[in-house]
């Protein structure tokens, strides 16, 4: 696991086991790597880091991104209503920036396995530098430049997330490939793509067919009185849950 | 990790290492024990029951609970955001029945920890067994019969998640024993209580201050036409989130 | 205007100028006659009643009803959003009813007009009864028992409210009925109908075409503390709104 | 009733029985005076204006506004709940730019009341204008520019609204003022105001006491499918109702 350091300011950076140079001056090696969680070092500058212990959201804010990311809304409601977790084996596609792949990486740990589809080449390398780098090359994500349509052989999954257009088109392989209790997710902004989706779902026999959408509200406390901020995200996506049974 | 049957009726059980018993008839210990996910188990009555692998939730469904239970949508919602996982060092009070031991176990895995305060001695109880028999005796959860008001001594922790009355009492307490970079997450069903919690996490110098209300929705794909359910939950209950940083 | 009174336990009764008579006793037609709003009416059972100012959903919830209700949140954006008001000329189908009907004649007043189409005989005939009890005799609502798919003849409209299946099938109809600046108004339970609708109020060169849908939560204040109510209503309708410019 | 002209730009403009002067040329006074809704006006440059009939939104897009203005959604739940209509007589403060004035006024009519509350000079002033406008002088509402905390006399209200801070102070002498059968409203952003709001309708012997909270979200209807806007409105205030019984 990489550290990550953080200045007085809040911004926050990766670091890897060399010299740290910034407009706050240099972290010398032997430093960073002799430090530890809450550690604060110093720049030739007396600038203050502060050593954290990184998370998977840090990592995701700070990585290479270009195409817009699933809402941790939406990757929690997955996570949460799917229940996997440590051992788990999850497909994705695509991939993106790798976001998903990421999360879903992080909670199935070690002794699980993300297997991610991406059809556009410029995505799937970016994404491989984001989970290398996260990993340290202590890897269980595996990232294939290949288009998902023209067919997968994983088997025994016990999550396959979709967020891809017509999704709808694959779902009897995704049905075979599960395992006998595996979840088989759509995200996907349209209503018509998850209408269409689940009734497909249930011509295949899934079961436990339903579709769910995800509002959050921030709430402000102010000097003057508490309230739901005056804007929020109106949607993002529709996710279609339907399990193997 | 204990195995699960399901019936035709799509009832569901989780067996042990001996001879199961139900209204459809005997299936025998050595075809439990030798079964892999996906077989089909036949009862002396000719009864079917299809081996599958359970997940968190499947065994939230079937254990003894004595009391309500954190919804999906809000658990999920307190993964993503804190960006827990492999390895993450959390602690939650109360146990209730252990379901949020449970999903926080379920992702931070075995090289994680949950530590679990719960002031009541019938739920301790309910849920110390709750959990050894998803567990299997190989555990990372510790529930701890106390009242985390009088105090806990646990460090470096990614995560403190208090669903309490008046969880402000101690968020001095929590600050200190949080990770550089860890998450302290309060649960209440009423505005007042995030509201006092929101102002003393300020004081605290907790970073990242937010309140959080999670709506989920359920789309129905019917013949004559799609639409949101007519009934929905309208709250569960509010989440504040603050980091130290 | 009827006169209506409400016994201590909140019961309301909308009375005429005759003899009331319940289970709390009788008043005599002179006392109610004579009485007016604020004043106390006796029983000969000695048993208090109040008069009454009663409005629209007073007559509303008292009135024979044989099918479901257009509900006040719907209700209330279709008035703020078209500005419908004294004077204006409505048409609506179909009645049910004619709940929706009274709340356009409470706002249109003398001056303005409400036609209403029926296709139902029963239907139209409980509206007739319910509208006509209402305004006793004094009456600014027209039912028609006819199918409005048929066609329809009124001119320089400035809303139509059309609650049926298929609305789009009379779209171009209601466009040349219309004032210029006049609102048709769409609800239905299905996205796909406003879907569809909203795609022929685009060919139709209607101006201003949304589509709206609206969510109300209650909020509780309880000694524990405030919060919104566990349950609450997920879905109605939506309002396809559409103006010809 | 005043008159409204549309260009071809979708412009609207209000117009008095005098000559019409606009970057597109000049309509004369006798043409304008002679036309009826639907009517084409030629200006001197040959550019075409329709005559519209302007609702009470149309005016209040095109009035003088020096503040913000409650929103429809609200405004509608106002109406539709209380059950306003011909006839009735309401109280509003504070008046602000008119808006909520203008549309009680709509739908009450001309044998209806409205009073209005404000106490800033130069709003109330604005406010004056923008109904005396409205009206052409025949008119049904009343702007005082008077601090309604230091009491009024009007007395039978079917509806007191109020829109300012700290409204309790003055829900006594609201209860007293109004019909039996009145409704109190209080708008509010903050969540603390209604709270004690509520505490203090609930001593005051006032019934059906509810808060009420509405959010409108918009669909999107476009060629690859049809979604939820991806922003929207989260608050605007809260609704409390009483109603006097």
């Amino acid at each position: 696991m990489k550290k990550m350091i953080i200045d007085e300011r809040g911004k926050k950076y990766i670091v890897n086991n060399e010299d740290f140079h910034s407009d706050l001056g240099i972290v010398k090696k032997e430093d960073i790597i002799n430090s530890k969680v809450g550690d604060t070092l110093i720049t030739h500058l007396d600038k203050k880091f502060k050593v954290m212990k990184p998370n998977v959201n840090d990592y995701i804010d700070l990585m290479k991104r270009n195409c817009s990311i699933l809402v941790l809304k939406d990757i929690g409601t997955v996570i949460s209503h799917t229940g996997i977790g440590e051992g788990s084996k999850v497909l994705d596609s695509g991939t993106g920036a790798g976001a998903i792949a990421l999360h879903f990486s992080n909670v199935v740990g070690k002794s699980g396995e993300v297997i991610s589809y991406e059809i556009r080449e410029d995505f799937a390398k970016i994404a491989k530098e984001n989970i290398d780098n996260f990993f340290n090359g202590n890897n269980n994500v595996t990232i294939k430049n290949q288009d998902i349509k023209e067919g997968f052989d994983e088997k025994d999954l016990d999550l396959i997330f979709l967020d891809l257009p017509k999704p709808y088109e694959i779902m009897e392989n995704c049905y075979d490939s599960l395992n006998l209790g595996g979840w088989l997710v759509i995200y996907a902004p349209y209503i018509n793509t998850v209408e269409t989706s689940y009734k497909i779902a249930k011509k295949l026999d899934f079961n436990n067919v339903s579709i769910i959408e995800t509002l959050q509200r921030e709430i402000e406390v102010r000097t003057q009185g508490t309230r739901p901020k005056t804007r929020m995200v109106g949607h993002t996506g529709y996710l279609l849950f339907a399990r193997k049974l």
